[in-house]
């Protein structure tokens, strides 16, 4: 009942563009099997993390062969980190147009090549299908953990501070440049700012440095106030952060000055695969160690708070100003109370 | 950048819908989490299997929520027995088309619900995104064996016995029943046949209960004749089956008398899940005893020989009558030569 796409078949599209991706993982089989078996070391779990990419919906259909792969790979290694595991393997199911050609898959492998080389993980599985619909592009991401040391969003305490990895509000504000432009912005910070929305770094070395620091993690992908409320409702607590303190980079700054992007669409915006953590306000010292030894800026933001009888579901994070002042959220900026 | 169907959105539908499915598995965290967290016993691996299916290519648009829900979900177990792996968990990849409305979620969660039961496995994590093209779903299964025990498709030696579980092509027949009707052949059976291939049945507990016995094994998803010859490929052997002795159940031996289905289709159609598997033509008292312990037919259908110099890849398996006179496989039947 399947249709197939014109050119090479499935079997043939597996053997020439996916075993290659494979040929160093024991388990997989060069992908000959029904399916692939995985090590766990003794001690460890296996942290297992899923994402569904459509084109047109979470990526442009402008984005290239290359730019796909990274992404669809890059955004689970990110759930990864945020979970404290290191990378081993990942599968992939791909639902393939019939306009996807023979040059499309092979600068698609090839970036996934590259990928695996930079994070140290292998193609273990997965599938090749035919879809009428949009390109479509499923990975399931596996790491290890020692066990029962995985970081959650559920550790965070009152008196915590708030830490944050790399810079906020970067791919919010590529995509943005991508979508109507950013006026009054030069082309290198625009470009800066794509491709940090087009080619996230998961931090996938620092995230496992977190085990034993942090007590509750997650990645900005939906954007860092969502993020951290994720962290607040599952923790049952609430949070503060200092808009002054959240790391830009310099592109942001100038997007900013120019006013083509606005401190809602940085602490709104997504797509950035930062890890966002609490720890211990006294944890400090270990984790400026860290980000020396990694070259990772992790930077203090916030605090954690309890939670009071007021606070409603969708107001669990509150943004202040240096002096304290609360800072209300407006689509495309804040303004003072 | 990523739009919502309407009615509940993705978080409301995990919370509503899937997180249910994960409440008894410990390492899903509620669904609340970046990713789940899989232990693995000591001394045993995980064996991993992902399948996409398409809405209009893979399974019929006239399917219902609960018969996809089904499907998906058991072609992947047939991936995990195939392997001679036990079900432990599995992930769910949902790509939502704008008219899928809560009905539809509810009676796909329910399905799931009930093979979660059945089968002994548990929701462990996922997806869930919005698609302009038609519903598309991925599931990853994960299975644990043993380690070093897995089945393999590579196994197979000449002087091995082919066997066969349950009964062959009433899958294939089914879709046909479905797509033009099968003229002449009463309703139940005909009922018969589209179960088999809305519902197959994965050999989740026979598959384990092979480690040990078989020497190599696949699912018979793209059929008969193709599945053993992707044994034959990895194995470098070729085989030989006598049709006489594939096993057909009542319904199928009903449409062959009718014409209304030929040996073609029952060799050559896939979606039967049965388990193909090849083993020392003395263990077939020991597979006899499972059969029957287990209530699941284990029939002998043929047998592996040397490769010679002459077989060509799309040749590996022969097929032949009764009398040992080789059968040619056309469109809709057989001729001898």
């Amino acid at each position: 009942m399947a249709t197939r796409q014109p050119g090479p078949g499935e079997f043939e599209i597996i053997r020439r563009f996916f075993a290659p991706l494979a040929a160093d993982a024991p388990g997989a089989f060069g992908l000959t099997d029904d399916a692939a078996a995985l090590e766990v070391p003794p001690g460890h779990s296996l942290v297992v993390t899923s994402d569904a990419l459509v084109a047109g919906v979470h990526f442009l259909a402008t984005d290239t062969a290359a730019d796909v792969a990274a992404k669809a790979l890059r955004v689970n290694l990110s759930d990864l980190a945020s979970m404290g595991a290191r990378p081993v393997a990942y599968t992939l199911a791909l639902a393939l147009t019939r306009e996807t050609g023979v040059e499309w898959l092979e600068a698609f492998a090839a970036s996934l090549a590259a990928d695996q080389e930079r994070f140290g993980i292998h193609l273990i599985g997965g599938d090749t299908v035919a879809t009428p619909g949009p390109l479509t592009l499923c990975i399931c991401a596996f790491g290890r953990v020692a066990s029962g040391t995985e970081l959650r969003r559920s550790g965070a305490r009152p008196g915590d501070a708030v830490f944050v990895t790399g810079t906020i509000g970067d791919a919010a504000l590529g995509l943005i440049a991508l979508q109507k432009g950013l006026a009054g912005v030069d082309t290198a910070d625009c470009e800066a700012l794509v491709t940090r929305y087009r080619r996230p770094i998961p931090r996938t070395v620092c995230g496992p440095r977190l085990v034993g620091l942090a007590h509750a993690a997650i990645d900005v992908s939906d954007g860092l106030l969502a993020d951290l409320g994720h962290i607040c409702e599952t923790s049952e607590v609430a949070a503060v952060i200092e808009a002054d303190r959240v790391p830009l980079s310099a592109a942001a700054q100038a997007a900013l000055a120019a006013g083509a992007g606005g401190w809602g669409d940085i602490l709104s915006g997504g797509d950035d695969y930062e890890l966002l953590f609490t720890a211990a306000a006294d944890a400090e010292p270990d984790l400026t160690a860290i980000s020396k030894a990694l070259n990772v800026p992790i930077t203090r933001i916030g605090r954690i708070v309890e939670r009071t009888f007021a606070d409603r579901p969708d107001r669990l994070v509150g943004v202040v100003d240096a002096a304290g002042r609360p800072l209300v959220l407006e689509t495309s900026g804040y303004r003072h109370f």
